[in-house]
């Protein structure tokens, strides 16, 4: 009898390394041993950036794990694809959520013209609107349009999801894939881009779809800065063609100086920070994928280098 | 066979009657007339203030519903007491939750923050809070917290809820009773009141609880303004013992000018729009309790007039 011991060895590239070592230690996971040398590594689990910068001296490498949902660095046809990249998914979905309808609420809370009454020290009372009742688009649903539609549903909205074939999700009332992109905003009250940066993606969100959306409704992008057409999105908000967007990514980040996005009326922009890359979620997730990959089996959240996520 | 035919006749005491007019045609009630004349109806459906104000006039009164949940004005002991009043329960739970988690989330996610640093023109990215793994304590979980509790496990929260002594949600983890009050505030991140006015709610929320609560606390008030010791609450704030407070209701409406709440710093106030009485919902309610009244049952939301809700 051959037993064959595999000790794996993990390179850590973040800058959450101190906290990824304190998580893993606790885990005690069998077998592995952390290293710090790129020529050694069987394994990688960081962030992408990080990770393609050090591609190219990784001579042992089986597996990356990114802490990220975006993995655009990774997934860049000049680089090398012989290894199984896997991604975070399933614990950005609560964190989205909480941003997601953070904002719908205070957009329908008004939130913001209450606070002005009350420095004008007047008893004014505008009339909230509500969720409740009311229709959102998911464009993309995948782990993250899963939560968001939960979400939804608790507050008793009618979901719409856009997605290029999978139906995964049972809380999305009705699906639109195809050509089927200006049916499903069609009397929206809120869209909500998730998706990714791919080559199938850019642009998605023109003038043609944001005319196609309802005055009253509110844009709001968690996915990728190259969904929107951005010089449409600023005549839409200039125009009043849309009540309000909500962007916290942008086609180039950091956002430029000078760019009209910073004086558009009625755009609230957060920086890429809808989602925090939590190490005690993202180690949940590693040990995981680890056990399958001790295992043999084939590992969670895999990305088609191809389709780019 | 003798059948009694009961031919019961509806006055509306409220500023939307016109709408009631046009849900009550639609539900075509059996028997239901509606009157104008005081002395001839048997039930009256509106406003509590509007029906005290109608009270002594009323000859025939056998069942008043409120469109309200606060009744103060009708269980005010100088007050008649021989009819049977029901208030408005199990609607406002879902405009409620939209409110208090609108605000939580404006709070955590730090919305006005972000605002202030887009209109700097400053790619800046402060770390947002999550509502994931807090505590919140409701204070007072009738229709109305059972709901915000719903809410709160949807978002992965811990639950607290503090009542005289019913335990009647089962989304809540842990409830306290009697003279717990400090014990129950203890370590919470987010207190809740949904306390209605009666004699035993008077200034609960006081120095010393404020006192027991950590400063990065959020208390919010949709119950009623009795319940709090107001310059207790602006010395808190104040004195940063509280990260913010968001009311919706105070002791004297609408609140006074010259009042300090006007200019005490991380106080967000909403002037009783937390949730809005609407037709269509409360005359759902009135239906579901007139079929009960027609076949001589309990009616459901009855108010013990000495409890006073």
């Amino acid at each position: 009898m051959v037993i064959i011991e595999i000790m794996p060895k993990l390179l850590l590239l973040s800058r959450d390394a101190d906290e990824y070592i304190e998580y893993l230690g606790a885990a005690q996971l069998p077998g592995l041993e952390l290293t710090s040398d790129p020529q050694e590594c069987d394994i990688v689990l960081g962030e992408p950036k990080l990770i393609r910068d050090a591609l190219s001296g990784l001579a042992h490498l089986k597996w990356v794990q990114s802490i990220y949902a975006g993995v655009e660095p990774l997934v860049d046809p000049t680089q090398r694809r012989d290894y199984i990249l896997t991604n975070a998914r399933g614990v950005f979905g609560a964190l989205m959520s909480e941003y997601v309808f953070g904002y719908l609420l205070f957009h329908e809370k008004k939130i913001l013209e209450r606070i002005k009454a009350q420095t004008s020290m007047q008893w004014q009372r505008p009339e909230s609107g509500v969720l409740r009742g009311r229709t959102i688009g998911l464009l993309g649903v995948g782990s993250i349009g899963a939560h968001l539609a939960g979400t939804a549903k608790h507050f008793g909205m009618t979901i719409r999801g856009f997605t290029r074939e999978s139906e995964t999700s049972s809380q999305v009332d009705q699906y639109f894939h195809g050509n089927d992109l200006l049916t499903f905003v069609d009397g929206l009250d809120y869209l909500i881009s998730i998706l990714p940066r791919t080559k199938d993606t850019d642009k998605i969100i023109d003038a043609d779809l944001l005319r196609a959306l309802p005055p009253q409704a509110v844009f709001i992008n968690v996915g990728r800065g190259n969904a929107v057409d951005e010089p449409a999105l600023v005549a839409a908000l200039n125009e009043g063609k849309l009540a309000a967007a909500v962007l916290d990514v942008f086609d180039k980040e950091p956002l430029p100086e000078g760019h009209p996005f910073w004086t558009t009326p009625n755009l609230y922009m957060t920086f890429h920070t809808s989602a925090i890359s939590y190490p005690e979620d993202i180690t949940k997730l590693f040990i995981e994928n680890y056990q399958l990959y001790l295992e043999g089996r084939p590992l969670k959240y895999v990305v088609d280098f191809e389709q780019g996520y």
